[in-house]
Order: C-alpha cells, then sequence, then structure tokens
C-alpha cells in the first residue's frame, strides 16, 4: 500500500540507526515511501526538531505520516504517542516534538517551557502500549526503530489509530515559533534554526514586520531594513526567508559565523 | 507515472530544503522517483555543480528529468529554465549550472568565464514563466521548492515543454571541462572537484595524457607518470580516476591534506 | 521487478558516487528499491563497515541483496563476489566486508586479521568474472559502479547467482564481534563503532555481560555497573546498547570526546 512515511530525526546519516527505521518500515509495508525530512537535527534538541518539521510540512504530501524521533527520554515514563490530525498522522515521543502537528493557537498558552495542552476538536492521540504493533524485542533505547517505526508502518497499511493504545488528551506542546511583543512596540525573538549557509533563522514572522523600516539588534550589531533577495545587499542583512520567518544573512557569506552566534541567540526588532 | 527525477544542489542535507523538494514533486506525482546526485555542492559553487552532475550523467537512467539547484540569483532578473535534450531533460536557473546538459563541443567556445551560447539542432530551452506550473506563493528566495520542483513534477506527469513558457534560442554555459594546450605541448589545467578521500579531481582529460610518461606539477611539487590502480603506488600520485579526468591521490591518505590546495588550484602536465 | 537492494559503502554523500551506483541499479532495474545503510563508513575501513551492516541487518527486509563497497583493493587481484545465503544475498570485495553474512560460529576460527574460511552448507559464493553482467567500460578504480550495483541490478531481476562467475568455496572473514575471555575470567574488548552521540559501541556483548555489577577499564577510567537507559546515570555510563553491545556514553553529552578515545580503543570488564 502505497503512503508515504516522513522521518525526522537527531540520528545522523553515519550509522545505522536510520536504515533500521527503514527497514522496519519496508520490512511490515514494502510500498512505503519514506522521505527524509533531516536526520541531522542536534542532538537531543527538540524544538530545533519541531521547527524543522513546521518548516517542511506545508510541502509535504498530503495524508503522510510523520515520524519524528528526538528521544532524551527515551526507555523513561514520558509516553510515545500516535496523533490524528485534520491533514496528517504525527507519531513520536510526548515531549513537545509533535507540536508542529498542533494549531499556533493552542500553543499559544504555553509560556517558556514544554507544557501539556488540551487537543482540540478534530485531534485525537493514542498511547501506544499495544505491543501487537511494535517490533520486538522492543529495546530500552531505541524506540524510533521499535515502536515508531513498525507503528507508523502498520498505520500505512489501515490499522486504526485506536488500536494502538489508550486515547489520551493532552499533549506536551511547546511555545509557538513567534516573537514576544514588548510593552513599547519592539519585538524580542531569537534565533531557532542555524542552516547550512550560516543564516540565522528567527523566530520573528514575516507578517511581524510588515513595516519594510524595521531595526534589528543582535549581538552587538544593529541591521537596517528587510531585503527582499539575497542579492538586494552586501554585508549583514535581514530578509524574509523562504521559511516564512526573518533570517539573518551575509549573500555569500555566513552571518553565524560573522556574528558568532548560534541557535537561542536573542534578538530585538524595533519599528524606528 | 513513474520517472526519475534527479537533484544536484547546493542544500546540504541538514536543513529541510531537500525534503521541500521532495514533497513539492510527490505531492504533484506520487510515483515520481528521486535520485540525489549530491546536496553537497559547495555555496553558489556553479561550476563544482555542472561538473558533479557531468561526472554522474552517463550513469544515470535514460530520459530522467535532471533538476539543478546553484542559485546565487534566485529572485533576481537571472532566468529560470527548462531545457530539452536528445537523452533528457534538465531544470534549474539560466547561470550555467545547465552546462552538463551540453555538447562539450559547444562549450568550447566560452573562455574562462559563463557566457551565452546559441541552442543547438536537437536542443530547446523554455523560461519557466507560466506560473501554472509553480507552487503558489513563489518565494523570492527558494525557487528550486517552488518552481524548479514543481515543474519538473509536471514535466514528469507528461506536460510539454513547452507549456511551461516561452521558447528561448540562448543559454549561459560555462567552459568545458578540459585542459589548455600551451603553445609547447604542456597543459596548463586545475583542480575542479576534491572528493571524500582527498582525491584532487582535476579538468585534466585522460585521453589528454595517453602517453603515460607525464610530469605533473602542482603546489610546488612534481608527480611522474599514472598509476594503474591506488595500490600500484603509495605517496603522492597521479591516476585516471573513475571520472575520466586525471586525479592527485594519496593511496590511504589525502591529497587535499597533503598538498593544502583546494578547488581552483592549477596544474601543470608536461610530457617529458 | 520490485527488490530491495541495500547499499554499505565509505563513498560519503558529497560525490556523485553513490548516484551513480544508485543509477547503475535503476538502469537496469527501475523498480529496485535502494536503502542506503550507511555511506559514511570510514575511507577503508572494512571491520567498521561490515560491524555496520552486521547491526543493521536484522532489521532490513527479508531477501534483500546487500551491496558493500569498502575496497582500498579495487583493480588488484582481490576477488569481487556474489555471496548466497539462508536469507540473502551479498555483493561485495572478497576483503572480509561480506562477513555480516557468516555466522559468528564459523568466524569464531579466525584469529585477529581477515583470512578465508570454508563456506558452510547453505552459503555459495561466485566469483564477479562474466562481464556481460557489468557495465562496460570497466574502470580499474570503480568497481562498486561498474560491477557490484550491475551485479546486484541484474540479480534483483532473477538472473540466478551461479551465472555471475565461477564458484569459490573460500571467502575472506573478520574475526567475530564479541571480547575475549581471559584466563581470570575477566573480558578484553575494543571499541568497533563511534556513533554520531559520541557512543562508543565495544564489542563486548550483552550477553557477556549478563551480571550487572561489572567494572569497565577504559583509557584510565573506571566505569562501575550497567545502566538500563541514558537516564539512570549522569557523567560516563556502560549500557547494553540498541546494538547489542556494551555501549560508553555520557547521557547529553560525548563518550569520545570525553576519553578522547576512538575506534580500537581497548577495554576491560571484570565481574567484580
Amino acid at each position: 500500500m502505497a503512503a508515504f512515511i516522513t522521518l525526522t530525526t537527531d540520528f545522523g546519516l553515519s550509522d545505522p540507526y536510520v536504515a533500521s527505521m527503514n527497514g522496519s518500515i519496508y520490512t511490515l509495508n514494502p510500498d512505503a515511501r519514506i522521505i527524509d525530512v533531516s536526520h541531522d537535527i542536534r542532538p537531543q534538541a527538540i524544538e530545533q526538531a519541531a521547527f524543522v518539521l513546521e518548516y517542511a510540512l506545508p510541502y509535504l504530501p498530503p495524508n503522510a505520516i510523520h515520524v519524528i524521533v528526538v528521544d532524551p527520554g527515551v526507555g523513561t515514563s514520558r509516553k510515545a504517542l500516535a496523533l490524528t490530525t485534520p491533514g496528517a498522522v504525527f507519531v513520536g515521543p510526548d515531549n513537545g516534538v509533535l507540536s508542529a502537528a498542533l494549531p499556533a493557537g493552542l500553543r499559544a498558552g504555553v509560556a517558556d517551557r514544554p507544557a501539556p495542552v488540551d487537543l482540540p476538536d478534530g485531534y485525537a492521540a493514542y498511547e501506544l502500549t499495544n505491543d501487537e504493533y511494535h517490533r520486538k524485542p522492543v529495546s530500552v533505547t531505541f524506540h524510533g526503530r521499535d515502536i515508531f517505526a513498525p507503528v507508523a508502518a502498520h498505520l500505512s497499511l489501515g490499522v486504526p489509530p485506536a488500536s494502538l493504545g489508550p486515547p489520551v488528551t493532552r499533549i506536551v506542546a511547546i511555545p509557538p515559533f513567534i516573537a514576544l511583543t514588548n510593552p513599547d512596540g519592539s519585538l524580542s525573538g531569537r534565533i531557532v534554526h542555524v542552516d547550512r549557509y550560516g543564516n540565522l533563522i528567527t523566530n520573528v514572522r514575516g507578517e511581524q514586520t510588515r513595516d519594510r523600516s524595521v531595526t534589528i539588534e543582535i549581538a552587538g550589531r544593529t541591521i537596517k531594513g528587510l531585503s527582499h533577495t539575497y542579492q538586494d545587499a552586501t554585508g549583514l542583512t535581514a530578509i524574509v526567508a523562504s521559511t516564512g520567518f526573518v533570517a539573518i544573512v551575509v549573500p555569500n557569506g555566513s552571518a553565524s559565523r560573522e556574528l558568532a552566534v548560534d541557535i537561542s541567540e536573542p534578538l530585538t526588532v524595533r519599528t524606528a
């Protein structure tokens, strides 16, 4: 049965871990189609995983099954979940990585660290306790291979999510990717991803800066205005990137290197 | 509809950019088969992208659709093109990366930087202006996802290239990968790619050195003769690599590290 | 004809080498399904390749064709082989990388370096001399593309292994991945793989340490006991990893960095 299964993990591509997940899936459903979203999430970086998947999601095939395995709590009491939404199914640990599946409005209530939220209408989650759908023996340290991948394969074959285990009504969510508005109207954001080009992707949404005469302060530097393309400017530049978020870039260079900053670095946006 | 689409980009595999292209393709044509040629072209390295694709091309399935996205001019006035050739279709920006599709003879007229050439018989190109075949909204900075990938998917579904936009008769080409012959009969070449093993791939073609008693000068070192296999010699060695080009290698070592050279390093070949 | 072909190589993903193998396969069998086990085996690391494939093998689809290309002797007199086993077919050079296909008992007779062993019942090997199944011209330096990949494709199309060339009855094997038991009952092991997290995977099998009150000595440090999960402990910890082997880990850190050790580092396990 042809169905798309996407994988987002922090496993890297050097080790046989991703191949093991692929094998777990194909052994059960040889017709599954696997799309790698990224296997280069930084080890244990829950928020980065959610960001990367959230970015890719609008472009991935409809009705896909999305497996996300960034799982520092594997083998502890954290739940393993399948989450069904109006457009897709998400499979992974209940530690915040499934947030990309949730409406931003729902996550708006989450303050600065992962916290449980009530699932809205149209969403349902099931705890993956029915080991009929796991690969046995289930290892203590690699649920990606032994639980999440086989569950995704079974879902792709038409197993109803409710067979996977008991329903849960609350799920751990992380705050939405959006800059906070300060009393003086300025925005407080931060870097949430650094891409291959050294572009610094912020959590400042393009629509938060409709006025292009913004001033951005980051790492002791000040950037004036937003460019339209990478070639409109030279040197340190702000742009609304293909992510829909403001990015700090150096055309033909690396903003990450030039500013010597990384994920989590704060920035302030002022409409001057 | 099963059809092969290949991807050559400088996006890396860490970010969700390649996944977004995959998703753009599979959403339109779930039966497409994608082959990754390389996503590790150095940022903005047009010539390296053309070299890597030119190397792989004889081995890729016939009639494939080749998408190349190394696109420093994205969002500027550079054209986006689909180029049909006797054996395949190529999709990408008109900045020289499509050169791998062109006969070497045609490119022989191009001097030392990208320049437009007239398309020969059997070749046709179309500017990708018909946004019916794009993913909307088209971002200013990521045509790989919003134009090139969906255009490739539509082509794989049988859309005629001429529907994509108006024909163009000239296309930007880069010089062919071949060493220049000097008045004294020696060859002037340079490094065009460094592979994982630190092998330095030159633009000196094997057939330019049929006489194996050559002497190669590079970075102050002199290498005598061409070896047949990596194990024929120890230390710094020249070999006609699987690319068909002369490579400078260090068996069980790295020529790149030993010579401390990189892409663009010049070399001279003398038939002593 | 749909069939799974897996690839384990030291080619990396930056160069067009893996794409060339993919193309060689798909050109012959467009319906083949390729699974990448790893392309990031260290250059020429035969034992690491065998370990990584051996780890993944139980999870890969049954009856797959496994191509392993870590081939420092390419172009020399080392044989190229197809090895049929009760569960799968393996294709690669006869230098020890095919060991993952052999029963551990058979390899137990191999001392500390690769050596030929007689094939047991149910196993057969053929030397890949019939160039009808190769891609021509066959390069001297890239049999992965010109011999191993096309042979795998032909096998996936139903070509009988015996057509590939003459049978051979002995094959080069490497020692099994298991720690040696010393006269005093302690175990002498070593690191056989370092994964992305800096986890040091040893050749000490979980079943060799059933008594969890073990003491491990490595790089001047002593580790007491085996943890169940990554979160049971902080700091330097030993755990029976998802590989089934004892691993030395630092939860949320890198054991490789903390101990400054790499593949081949020896360790001693005592049951105190």
